[in-house]
């Protein structure tokens, strides 16, 4: 088994955008400030914003302040989700590096999120491909509820694997990643799909991994990927954003601890976990709570004390 | 990569010894009743007390009286910390299964925690063990720092596996398990520890690993374990017990959040899943507050909300 380093691996930082759209609203100087902190730490991709409407998802009003706002540092990516056509406009008219697009595999779910069957998201991300395309900008298709349905119970795996197909033969989307929406992916789950994915000719090392640590499974699945291939991982700073299916339950993995054990296993995530815990601790004077971070607690594991 | 099923994985149940022994203490009839709590989930073996000073840790006070109250269940054993030989004949007295005895590898650890030296510690262990001999019961070492020590930093693999094999051979001890005492365990660390155990004759299915989730890798290092051939874990129901050295920070891994991807992944614990999760809700009502399993929290992944 492959435990130790053969490379390197891109951690995206989340938080701005997925962790802060289930907080309460934070002030777009607050928001900027947080980003900024971010991009100091050796962060490559940060999702800094989403261009929705602002009485659907109010912490995300003033996305195109916050983009303007930003301390562009070089060598970073600001990726932005966009929900639908204006979205895309705005967020390439914002200066989105790159566009996310998304679609829940879960019909149940595709429909109480977006209003649209399955079928329905995937000629809609073909156009929303083809304005990124028109302003050369790369776009990644977000597939959620990849690895269960709070709704629906298990998602087969061929399915996830056949829109994701789909989406990269039709739409000719750059990048695919697989979202772990309800916290139900264990690295069963995730074995299973990465063989779906294998079935039809799309390699681990071109895919991204969003997990969340809802049932403590999030690094279990993040190892087991790295076994895999995976090189890609979605965390969110101190582990901000919660589940929303599951009151009080934990939502994306910390950035902090995927950093922790991925940079201990000897690949090369480029980022300083100090200065990440510095950006947690930031997060949380934002956000006036403990974040469920632990190596935001307890620090690495190199973190020694005196003896008397 | 073993991910799938390939037989029985036994989940020990550390809560009602090393869990409670870092709370408030509670009084003997309600650490009896988390102890039957407990043996009517599945589980087949528990920690059920410490025969230590009561001065020295003041919850495990009363054991005795513990072991008397316990309604015994068949099949599950009810194993016992002992710290000396006067532990040990109460220990017996007091009619435990199982005896468990242990050093720190770390010579800094050793001598705060039981003030002796390492080599002492192993003349101690040969004499406990006689003990345990004699009165037909068999003797567990637990070797403590075995993944890192909080005063020493990172711990030498081979120098581990020298004590582990010298508890194995001079003092015959029955079994073995490994103490992540201040959660400095990775998928890295563990398998260089599995590793200098094979280079030294003792095979993983003869091992006991006893995980803290202190920087969120505890069902990582499980993962790698199983896969490795480990099919013995520790886990303390809801996480019961925080890290002594690191304040606020996480202890032991939840039983519940083992039981979960373990079973998830095929293997037979033979535990339900549902009474642990009653099991752990009992603990918090005990405890007073909200203890850090997710799968508490969350439920199992199977677990599925009406769409409307």
């Amino acid at each position: 088994m492959t435990t130790s380093s053969d490379g390197t691996v891109e951690i995206r930082e989340v938080g701005p955008r997925d962790g802060l759209q289930n907080e309460a609203t934070l002030p777009v100087e607050q928001r900027v400030a947080l980003i900024d902190a971010l991009s100091g730490t050796g962060l490559q991709a940060i999702e800094a914003a989403s261009f929705v409407h602002p009485l659907a998802i109010p912490p995300m009003a003033g996305s195109s302040e916050v983009m303007a706002q930003i301390d562009r540092a070089p060598g970073v990516r600001y990726r932005v989700l966009v929900p639908n056509e204006r979205g895309a406009h705005d967020a390439l008219a914002a200066g989105a590096d790159e566009i996310e697009v998304v679609m829940s595999i879960s019909e149940t779910h595709n429909i109480k999120n977006i209003k649209m069957m399955p079928d329905e998201s995937v000629e809609q991300i073909i156009g929303l491909a083809a304005l990124a395309r028109a302003a050369s900008k790369p776009v990644e298709a977000i597939l959620s509820t990849a690895f269960g349905c709070v709704f629906e119970g298990d998602v087969d795996p061929d399915r996830v694997a056949m829109y994701a197909k789909r989406v990269l033969d039709e739409a000719g989307v750059d990048t695919l990643s697989f979202g772990d929406t309800s916290g139900m992916a264990t690295p069963r789950v995730v074995n299973e799909l990465l063989d779906s994915l294998d079935a039809v000719g799309i390699a681990p090392d071109t895919v991204a991994m969003h997990f969340h640590n809802t049932r403590n499974t999030g690094l279990a699945n993040i190892l087991l990927c790295l076994q895999r291939g995976v090189r890609r991982f979605d965390a969110s700073i101190g582990g901000l954003g919660g589940c929303p299916y599951s009151p009080g339950a934990t939502g994306n993995v910390p950035t902090e601890d995927v950093v922790h054990m991925v940079n201990d296993l000897g690949y090369d995530t480029g980022i300083d976990l100090e200065a990440l815990i510095a950006a947690g601790h930031f997060a949380e004077e934002l956000i006036g709570r403990e974040l469920p971070s632990q190596v935001l607690r307890a620090g690495p594991r190199t973190r020694t004390v005196a003896a008397d």
